[in-house]
């Protein structure tokens, strides 16, 4: 991984995805105690980031091949990101769900144009029915961030926030990174060493779910303990990837972590001050960028947004919990 | 009025104000059976496009006359978007709200600098108390919509979409535009005939509160009969203004009503496809790009979402109502 994979993603994904913007409110300045520059990725297609590295690794692959098709395991953002990124190349994406998927996340993909197939969680092995689907229709993998092409995608964000501060005229700060399997943190960190290296990633994880951290902290990767009970679905993962965690661990500050009411009030500061629909685990950033005033360095703090794909009445619940009547 | 005030507003706002961008979502495009741009203000500094006059109002004053302070008479996002730019300029701001207005209005117009001043709706005359504050502080009076500073600082909204459209290859279309008084229409209006002639401006207006859509009808203005009782309450003004009427009428295509039920179904679609929050007025142009198929022309459609500044509770029942569970 080097940052010329990151130029020529960025290349590709010129005109096909959106420069988000990077947006700041006096308000959130208050409670963090310095300069909040938001980079809201909600705002990307499909609701997150996972569609760059999604566009990355698709318009990357040979024609022929990418005809017969790219294939996927997701129930949520990078599901979305490679079932549109695929609609947009003309290419079949078939997206293997579990079948207690959320019906609204199975209708959503298909509306984006994908074939999505369910298996049991209980019965079936995920990676089997794929492989045999895969060897059957000729279709490609997409993994979610083990794979160079997408942590090269995502560290399209990081050309972004390293322009972006220098216009804002920042040089100098933390920038916090929702933080599953590290595709996003690490592609972030590779952009941000080559054309801002005065800019420091660091991963945001919900408490309990803090592998990343606890792995950059000792220095080798630790597993979390289980993988249900946190509102931050998006960005629970079982441990930092093969690929990413070496980036990270050369590149990151210390990793954050944040509880999910706090992200809850996260959600419900970018509602309010930034008119902005995050998701929970897109808010962990956020929530630490305003709450941790004490473990961050220097003026300025980034924090990305990574994603908006959040049921309404979870929303609600951060509006009713977090923003009512003082 | 003219189009060179408006590239003037453009100038002085420059590197100040946000240039938000055009969006799009193919779910959008399926419920309206056309293509959808979107035109997120909600994203603007202040939450609204208020800012944009605002500004331009208070940039092009005498550096001395503004040193001396601005005053609005507003409980809205005028109201929001003078304290802005006055602080930004660092000039005193004093704004005129009714005793009753909501607490968080008044707050957050605090926080953005500004003095507020209370007068009782029932006993005191507005324009009396504004007119004695005016003299002895020697402040500026800044009107929301009969001004043609303000009308040309929101026309750069129209400089904006011209280029956006084009880059998308939009040359035929109809823009629809929340309307109270007809600043932005009629701004937009301006910039669209110089800049983008396929492209027409069209006002959008709650039900019961169409005066622009009925005055355009009939070629007068008429006023509506009642100011309260609509949830969209900041788009509801008593007529269209003596400056933004002419402009609309020589320029503007027939007005399109939606009712407050339709406002609140667009405002869960914002929430759901593009991750933005839109506020009851600020939707009623979405709402009519994708409820009113047979009343708007052509193959694309461009809907201007004019603010996000909405009670939690109010956007919880958009939600709740319009976004829940099949």
């Amino acid at each position: 991984m080097n940052i010329e994979m990151i130029e020529a993603a960025a290349g590709r994904l010129s005109g096909h995805l959106r420069r988000t913007p990077l947006l700041t409110s006096p308000f959130l300045d208050e409670i963090a105690g310095r300069r909040v520059f938001l980079k809201p990725e909600c705002l990307q297609h499909t609701g997150s980031f996972k569609a760059r590295g999604a566009w990355s690794a698709i318009s990357a692959m040979d024609p022929e091949v990418r005809k017969a098709g790219v294939m996927a395991y997701s129930s949520g953002n990078h599901a979305q990101g490679v079932a549109w990124a695929a609609a947009q190349h003309g290419a079949p994406a078939v997206i293997l769900m579990p079948a207690d998927a959320p019906e609204l996340k199975r209708e959503n993909t298909k509306a984006l144009g994908a074939r999505v197939v369910l298996y049991d969680r209980e019965t079936e092995s995920r990676e089997e029915k794929g492989k045999a689907l895969a060897e059957e229709l000729g279709l490609t993998l997409v993994r979610p961030y083990d794979e160079p092409l997408v942590i090269a995608g995502q560290g399209t964000v990081g050309l972004e926030i390293a322009e972006q501060a220098a216009e804002a005229g920042v040089n100098t700060a933390d920038v916090l990174v929702c933080c599953g399997g590290g595709g996003l943190t690490s592609g972030i960190a590779l952009a941000l060493e080559a054309k801002a290296p005065g800019l420091r990633a660091r991963p945001v994880e919900p408490a309990g779910f803090d592998d990343a951290t606890r792995s950059l902290s000792g220095g080798v990767v630790v597993r979390n303990d289980r993988m249900g009970g946190s509102i931050c679905d998006a960005i629970v993962t079982p441990e930092p990837g093969e690929l990413t965690f070496p980036i990270m661990k050369r590149l990151c500050g210390p990793g954050l972590v944040v509880t999910d009411d706090e992200s809850l009030y996260a959600m419900a500061q970018a509602f309010l001050r930034l008119k902005l629909v995050a998701e929970p685990g897109g808010a962990v950033a956020l929530a630490a960028a305003l709450l941790r005033r004490d473990e961050i360095e220097g003026d300025a703090v980034i924090a990305v947004v990574s994603g908006g794909n959040v049921d309404p009445m979870m929303f609600s619940r951060s509006l009713i919990t977090h923003a009512g009547p003082a």
